[in-house]
């Protein structure tokens, strides 16, 4: 069995090489969005032609990474998503969404604080984690049946 | 042609009741979650017993919104997101991914300030709105043909 | 809105009707497979003709029986299913995973004793309750917004 | 053709290693949860943090177990469901019913004890056993066409 | 709870009246195909125009026909296919096959003669009766849960 | 049995009045898109704010007029699409090509002259027309099975 | 692009040998049910166990052939449905309807006899042949673009 | 991350050679439909025989090279359709829509002359393009994240 792992959300830390370290010796696929913010907001421009309205400029962007989001929600197993300490991350929860009408499985990935803000999020998870280290303890168990040491 | 309509998304302005007066001789079927903010956290431990712990606490009354909120949106055909000025409302933008991903039809409400953070949702939506008398030109255009006066 | 909803499960107590009258007043569609115990195991025979083998007259009997239990779970927004002290109640089981894998909103009722036994069978539910009165204030709530005085 | 075939059910006898030597020469790909009952019952805690109601404690194991039940049943082309002598064993007539609404070949292996109580599980399988080599038997000639010497 | 019937299959006989007047006191909405034979042979040619091959003025009928049949096969919940004692009958195990895979409960009416050339089709059906006697009871059963006298 | 009729394509000519008028006596729902030409161009901008560029101008019109299109066709049993003798009229070719990937009944109405030219569209329809009065008498023959006098 | 072809129906004649052969060098997977007609009336009973009633005897065998004919239909792009000369072949035609309602690519193939009997199965097809070859020159036409010499 | 993608439209340039160029070093496994105008015509009489009607000349083929297209854009997940500068090319506004229906990533391509007419197709697409050169950057991008230089 391997598992196609969709990693969604917060793309100012490295939880997703964390993950994908810890995850290395499994029979996981991963992917996720680009996270690179620069070339994620400027890609509709820069491929499609310049906008002068600065809506049409995210919008055409946004369009484009679209294409990569949905296969990688599409073809996954399991979608992380994780929320964190800044920043508005509604794609993030759009994506929670997106994956949960799809019956995807989710793990959902933050902070303490941020629990009662995204209560109706968790409710549609597997499982909601604080740490990426969790996360690759959850793909190796349903991979292998093997707990934590 | 009946129209189906969700209004998710923020619950501490009168915009619903803009939308459904605005629309009232339309042949429109709007639906909405429990805007009662105290109801809405509560419902779970009301009905079901109280929890020690605040996150079982959130979750159990998060699963019981999720009844009414799928029918809402799995009965829809057009779906109302508003993002209001306040709050991270996760939510909001959950059931606008939910949305999305079953194919409704989506209608995005926000303010311009909104507009970078919520590029995503918006590049899913059909229409984006500013103010909720659009959404009601837009429900009236779309049942009758008629653009505004 | 009117909500359909499917009881399901246990046939030896009054709890259909407990939730029936409890929510007469409710915009509710109520519904349920047949709870005459003989004429739920003699349904097949009596119609389609005699059995010699205990097991083809069982058999025909269920398949009967599904025709009525797959329309009511397929109409139904909400699935109840009630697990009782006695029995092996394979069935209720079977419904409830019936209809998770359609995307119902489960609520599934027993008492404290088969929680552990039943965990998988609640982990993908929206509600566990206890008492068919707290089904009825589920129902209540979901329609009204109502909690419990 | 290679079969894809999930193994769900009692977990306190060899049936599954009986059916994987028989068939280990057939083109099966053989899926199942995680059998270690301790593990099982504690997956959700150990990975993320104990909880003092036994409730909660349950509830979380049950659904990180769910990560590997959904994407094993999704991909199974053939269920096999196995009902032991004791327990009750919800969870198999859950994975039953989960697997029959998603249109799988369900093959239901028990004893002949069990048959009234299984009747309406029975009734939504292509095939009925009573012994592991009986299933061996049917994935030789669902894939090679040979009957049993 | 109105059950919607679709009654396909045979049309030399009256075995159509024979269910709809023994249903007429149930809540069941029936729908059929055209069974005037002339009508449905030659309804292509006679709306869309004549065809010198007859092979073409065959198919023309045939999609016509197609408009209807796949609207009250879409509608059902349940699906009646009668196989008389004449003629090939294909579209009666075409319309049946059809059924099946949209998950709609079928019930076959055929005499003994002709229950091993039907075998595949009958073990796609949740009820085999020999007469529409008995398609009326099970409909009487599925709503109201009365056996026969 | 009531059908529901979308009519798409052509705006330049009364087809859609014909077979309306045609069909008064039918248990048909007809439904069509917008087809006052100028306010099908400018709703849009009209209702969410003007914009410099033609293509965004445009952009914004067709995504509310896709509200109504898309309701339309999920709604429908039967999609004809006209072909008139001008323009390009990709956006009926596009939506038989939606209404074809849903399952709709297709039938396609066209002037002889375009028969080379669509004959990917008509290889998916149910029925190919010339008239409108030939789309009356293909409703009236499927609702009633009357044939043309 | 490999194309998964799945061949149904007749099996008393070589068609399916001539059609593999023909299309040996091409990139097709083929699939097909046990052809074997001792074999595949008796599977069920030989594996399940004797049963006294010739009903309960063909159902056994027919249902546990259905894992294969389910897995093979469900996996394939283009389903060939063969109608010999003989016999009723109401299984071929089953699986005609179960292949369309699917969405798959259906080719029949059946000499010229039986061109108005098969009139609905034909109008639910991409193509009709008379010869094993002709089937073979169209999945080389769709997977090479080149015609017969 | 493989991508599939399907090449549908105008069959009168290079511009599939050009992607396909463009894309080599990328993961990108192109399909597209057979682009050999006269054999595409004559496909279905060349295999199936001879028409005296033209319509029906046409129809044939239309159906046999259906099977590649339907196949083609099912197992997409990008479609990329090309509008020329001349003919009608209904097919191709045919195949947006069928993408558009099955949620694929929808890729427009064509001059700045069409854009008013193709406003609906274009509203249904992720990315609007005017030459092939983009098109091989947007999947550069959407399978690397790198942007144009």
């Amino acid at each position: 069995m391997t598992l196609n792992v969709y990693l969604s959300g917060e793309i100012h830390t490295d939880w997703r090489d964390q993950i994908m370290k810890g995850a290395a010796e499994l029979d996981v696929a991963f992917d996720c969005p680009v996270t690179d913010h620069a070339a994620s907001d400027d890609c509709g421009v820069a491929i499609l032609g310049a906008e002068d309205n600065k809506y049409w400029h995210d919008h055409k962007g946004a369009m484009v990474n679209a294409i990569r989001t949905r296969k990688g929600i599409a073809d996954a197993d399991v979608v992380v998503v994780r929320f964190g300490d800044q920043y508005k991350q509604w794609n993030a929860a759009f994506d929670a969404g997106y994956a949960a009408a799809l019956g995807k499985s989710l793990i959902i990935l933050h902070g303490p604080d941020h629990a009662h803000a995204l209560k109706e999020v968790d409710a549609a998870a597997l499982a909601v984690a604080q740490e990426p280290a969790q996360v690759v303890e959850i793909l190796r168990y349903v991979l292998t049946g093997a707990l934590p040491q």
